[in-house]
């Protein structure tokens, strides 16, 4: 077991909170709290659509560091891997509102998608405009003919920013809910991670994998994949996984995608860049172009020595809402002229 | 024993290699490699101060990342943790003149001042204007009384920024060689971490602390420090440590400090996000005001459960620099006018 036992927190019960303190203090710039909602640091102006997201912490920099402009208005954090109640959603709802209505994008699973749920119905009552999208993209974690009960995984990072941009452009609420659902039509997803992790508040660990086992397939909470042997090279893992999105998403020769390889915790920027390396390859042996790349800490699970690959297909529409500036405290896009 | 001895590599004499590969292909908008150097996309325009630094590799994103516009020319990037021959940063220097002269700064380590010496006096041998600075900001690493004994910690960043800005904006060799020496004399940096980590070239250890134990002063290669006790909280160890940085650098009460949290490997964000709480009020109990902030992976020793804190005492000149535009792979300011 290489998972970690020791934690720098002052005391358990705070982690969440004085998390947000922190990482609010040191981009003061960019967001601010408001009552354990995490905000713009200055609102978007009326009369444009608000997004909203609510997670579980313990995958920082998702959510808390999307939160700009161009990306979320509000992020409802929750408990460390625990959907934040309804009552918190629809606070977030209400925060994010500027007359335009407000789209909700929820992570596939369960209780993030019962406490949206709820959240939304109760903010309907109230009359307040709000739509829910529910988005999906782990190809491990169903087969495709249901895709619907797919996990949210690693490409929901494109659905985040496109979505922003256009919310940003003035696009209405329906037709932003319609993007998320386009890109979620094209994006697709898989995670690996080598050992496990420990929990920092249960102290238990989060699967049963010994320190030198690899496995594919698993969810961001640790949910089991499959084991890949021994001797299997970076190259060769990516060839696995990334073929796998690109059958499932039917990529053909000639078509433009948006690669992302994700650090869910621990992994080197020596190996991350190595596995970019492998995906990048993987798709230009099957004519697919890598017009755009992202590589990074997106989203974690603690401190897990993991990773994930993504791919959306772009087209032209979401090429131009790929490129729109955004700035978050972990996310920025845009051009320097020079 | 923590450390994680699996890593995700096609082949161990390759790692570097094809790191830098995919690195520069996920960030081709901002970094080229040019025989083994990491280089600007778009070159600096002649007439301006190019800017250099060799590093061993196993730092990442430093250096690699820190290419790009308002930030460094070129990086010379050596072996895990070795720096590059002097051959190698010559050609480095060569790559980055445009015509003013190059300023070569230079972490103090003995390996990296060695080779940077003679390569500065090869190139001035062949009529290269070359200066080199040696920069050290680690308190834990030598007493005040032999402050050029020091190590190089993180924060140096402050004066690649600053120092980036300054050569980007006209100013001179000599200037910023001055604006240099300027921001080392107002900086410092402590380090410290949870357990070692595993060398991935020759699987050794690189100290012998077990997995529970956090110690403080240690180096960026392992160098050892002092243990803390088991019980101690995160934000002891920030007034524990940010204050023996504001004692070194003399931080009067009224002072602006630019506050550092580095994460050099698999820091979760929620405990760097409470060790920058605990920082912040360190500072601001003295009455110093944190007018800058940074917080995230700046500089890794592989997968390391560590940290490091640094602070820069501010003025107007420094401030101004420190805020003009960068755009690097692993760094980007620049105001959004929204």
């Amino acid at each position: 077991m290489t998972a970690r036992t020791r934690w720098l927190f002052n005391s358990r019960s705070e982690i969440v909170e004085q998390m947000l303190s922190g990482y609010a203090q040191a981009h003061s710039d960019v967001i601010a709290l408001s009552a354990g909602l995490v905000v713009r640091a200055t609102p978007k102006p009326q009369g444009l659509v608000g997004i909203v997201v609510g997670n579980g912490s313990g995958h920082e920099p998702a959510m808390i560091g999307w939160v700009g402009h161009g990306l979320l208005d509000v992020n409802v954090p929750g408990a460390i891997f625990s959907s934040p109640g309804p009552a918190r959603i629809v606070a977030g709802i209400k925060e994010a509102d500027r007359g335009a209505g407000v789209l909700l994008l929820v992570s596939s699973h369960a209780g993030d998608i019962m406490n949206a749920s709820l959240a939304r119905d109760e903010a309907l009552s109230q009359g307040l405009a709000v739509e829910m999208v529910v988005l999906y993209d782990d190809v491990a974690s169903a087969p495709r003919e249901h895709e619907e009960d797919r996990r949210g995984g690693a490409g929901l990072f494109f659905v985040w920013k496109i979505v922003g941009a256009a919310a940003e452009s003035g696009a209405s609420l329906g037709e932003c809910a319609e993007i998320a659902r386009k890109v979620r039509r094209r994006t697709r997803s898989i995670a690996g991670a080598i050992g496990t992790v420990t929990h920092p508040v249960s102290g238990q660990p989060l699967g049963q994998m010994n320190d030198s086992q690899l496995a594919v397939g698993m969810g961001v909470h640790g949910e089991p994949g499959t084991l890949l042997g021994e001797e299997i090279t970076a190259d060769a893992v990516a060839e696995l996984m990334v073929s796998r999105l690109v059958e499932d998403v039917e990529a053909q020769a000639g078509s433009r995608v948006a690669l992302m390889v994700n650090n869910s915790g621990s992994l080197t920027i020596m190996e991350l860049s190595i596995l970019f390396r492998g995906a990048a390859n993987t798709l230009s042996d099957r004519g697919i172009e890598v017009a755009r790349s992202w590589m990074g800490n997106y989203a974690t699970t603690l401190d897990q020595a993991g990773f994930a690959f993504a791919i959306c297909l772009l087209d032209p529409e979401l090429e131009a809402l790929y490129d729109a500036p955004a700035y978050g405290a972990a996310f920025i896009r845009v051009g320097l002229s020079t």
